[in-house]
């Protein structure tokens, strides 16, 4: 059996459940999980994951698709995607010289934790080169130190465009502009190494250990043009004391910044994460 | 608008979802939230919770639940009970010496944060007896010393039966047996003071500092003839460490204790909680 | 045998906790717990909190304390606070509307969870009144709706100064001004529904909504006169989804906020936290 | 300037501290850090760790160690030991065919993260080689299927003895005869991938699973002749529901044996662990 993915989204209205449950029990597709959520029964935001299989997907799938482009468009005014999930999502990832996001990636990856495959590792730096091939993956390095950042970019939009569905910046430590942004036509997911939105922009943990906080935190959030304002998939914390230099932060904070960094890209491959204004709908 | 929960459960196959959802949809219900589980959507055990709004929802509720019969029933070989939410449940609280549960029970109630009645706090002691009836509560003192044990059940069972639709111990420290449970008629959770199943039966708190556990738990069940060992509903921890004595642990504890209950008793009360053979399916 | 606590600060430098240790040996003081804190031994700030006990400790306190003056002031340019610890601190409690945090002290303070005494409750609504004074605590209504800002605070003073150790807001929704602060003379703790330095000012949970957080928090505080800038003495969080409205924030967040604010308190309670630039030791 | 550390165990009586804090004073130590306890202030057992510096340490330490044993075996009949904390343990590690503890160890280690050497990594299979040569350090395979169970530890006390400060068994899913452990003559540690001591034995997230835990949790410990019955270093939990499937909790259950399993290491390298009875004393 087969999976697929079905998100559906709009004006929440009655009958909506019924209707995609019609369509898909009239392909004789057999719904494997359903979440749905709704800011207000009445006329609000509706958002809805189901996960149903069949024997011959792939060959079903356009017909069903087209089932409930006439259903969900003719009843009602929603939009919906629907996508064969043993097709890995492709990422790139973008790394600078840390490696513990990186390589928690690669390391899932490998252990066939995350539905993805990744073409390649682009990095600003040389430090992980060895480590990532080693993993059997392209290590693609572009210096970012002395030319233009629009070339920089533009570089990255030849590797990339076409090429992958979702970028990861694994504590990359450049900023991307919106024009690279909307080129590139692809979610790009970025971790934030602090709770958000306590201690945005650069040194975050020097900003924590000055003003004496209790816990440290991470953001995995989706990247928009606003730096460290984008839709917030996941975040977690670990607790500090008093005693904890600038450096100890750090460490426990790769470790909080590993562990969501890796939980929000596994959920987005899996059609979890679901933005909606600048939040998100992630059905866990 | 007034809401209502279906619980549906049976084995597993493909239209369920539709069925329920378009016999909601035919009678103009909305639906709020969904759930579902399945352990294995090729026949396996299925659940599905789903709460609809309607603006009638009384006087249609009768003929919503006979639709459901008849689909259901002809179509697939499935349980469900349907259940206005606006009426809350009716819950008699045990309670011994130890305030800290009740407590916590009778102040969420207060604040609106628990969708039940107390009609009756019974216990053995009578520590309680002023602060019970501070809340409004009858409190009803059932001694346990020197009577027969079935004695006690034969008053407890004269208090109960009919008038309540869960029984809660919140620290009542007696064990109750299985003639009375059946008798009983309706489930029945208790707050275990540890991590079960580590450090079942007496003295919970003593044995974790004797073992050197870093963690100390609690843990709501229902409550079976086998002590200990009914379907868990929720647990939580609490990090300790060498230096805390047991005083130290039961303190700690009794706050993850009047959590952990707390949050049972609510998601019980929400018909959030589904018994599956000696486990729970918690839709939270 | 009583128990006393000492708690020394200044520049670190080599020898202290000889100097300190050998005062107590030398009167017979046997220690019970030791902690200390230097954020640089070569001339840093140093902290030591140490809990001594000793037979006729009230009697020998006068002595111990010439002993340590003489010690630690000719050998090294430290201060230190020594006391009694089986004089519990005199604690007012301030409180609004929301009862969560008061009543979650009185309780603790009733099971002999914290080393204080309740001389006062003060709100400016009388909503609480009757539960306080069922806990045996008197309750003083001080209105701030037309009056003064001035006056109240006057009345505040009148009630306070000389009667209490410390002051805790449990959710008083008032500012307190500078002049007040320094003319109270002791420390006063807040709780503060946010996650600092995240959603300062009102509102929090709404923010923390629009912003979409995966995480709520609470943190207690000392008031400085610079609102919600205080330094922290407790943080923590707790999990929430993007399905949780306003309601459900502030309801998850009640839970935290009287855990942090309880903990803060018997923490400052037992002298375990020292107020250094606009951080705090922290020693549990 | 260097650090050494000092572990002082023994009956608990006035002036331990002053006696030992005069030692360092008069070699002109400087006190780093200084954690104590005792389970009884009156003769019961204490337990301290110093850490000091000293611009000459490896020179100063015979003399201070010489020190240390006049004074504490004069007045106090007290074991200690003490040890220039720039050398660096040397860490043998086994496993077997999982990767993630192994793995994280050596990202830690890589990282500066451990203050270890690895002198060799042993496994029965050759699953890990690779990679663990990767890091620059030995792998010797010795297969344990087909050999007598004394040939294998004959083998491993060869490769072993004399060379190693410690074992720690990251998944290594064999069992270490008593002899083994006599003869070793250094401590082992174990992650055992459940929350001790529920769920001893073998298939912890089988029973779990089996059993509706809503935690799963991971337990490392020093290894002793009883199977998953040695003293506890560390344990950690993570949330789990009725939706995990065996494979999900054993996936969730990697992060937390990995973090615990690291944590429990380090903390051991840095001398902050001490056994007492089947207990630990740990200064985190």
């Amino acid at each position: 059996h087969q999976h697929a993915s079905l998100i559906v989204r709009g004006r929440d209205s009655p009958g909506i459940v019924a209707a995609v449950a019609g369509v898909l029990r009239e392909h004789h597709a057999n719904i494997v999980s359903l979440d749905q959520y709704s800011d207000n029964p009445q006329g609000g935001a509706f958002f809805q994951r189901t996960v149903f299989s069949l024997d011959n997907l792939r060959a079903a799938l356009p017909e069903i698709e087209s089932a409930l482009r006439e259903r969900l468009a003719r009843e009602f005014d929603l939009e919906f995607t629907v996508r064969d999930m043993s097709v890995p999502k492709r990422v790139a990832i973008f790394a600078s010289k840390a490696d513990h996001c990186l390589l928690d990636l690669l390391w899932r990856h490998r252990r066939g934790q995350l539905p993805i495959t990744v073409p390649m590792v682009i990095s600003n730096h040389t430090d992980t080169a060895e480590e990532v091939r080693g993993f059997g993956i392209p290590f693609v390095h572009v210096p970012t130190g002395d030319g233009e950042h629009s070339e920089v970019e533009a570089e990255h939009l030849r590797l990339l465009r076409g090429n992958v569905d979702l970028v990861v910046l694994a504590r990359y430590m450049r900023i991307l502009s919106g024009e690279f942004l909307s080129e590139l036509g692809v979610p790009v997911i970025n971790i934030h190494h602090s709770f958000l939105p306590a201690f945005i922009g650069a040194a975050p943990y020097a900003k924590a250990k000055q003003r004496g906080v209790k816990l440290i935190g991470a953001t995995a959030h989706y990247v928009t043009e606003d730096l460290d304002q984008g839709p917030i998939i996941e975040q977690d914390v670990a607790r500090v004391t008093h005693a904890d230099t600038v450096t100890d932060l750090q460490r426990r904070g790769a470790d909080v910044e590993r562990t969501v960094l890796s939980r929000a890209v596994r959920w987005h491959c899996e059609d979890r994460v679901i933005r909606h204004d600048n939040g998100t709908i992630v059905f866990t």
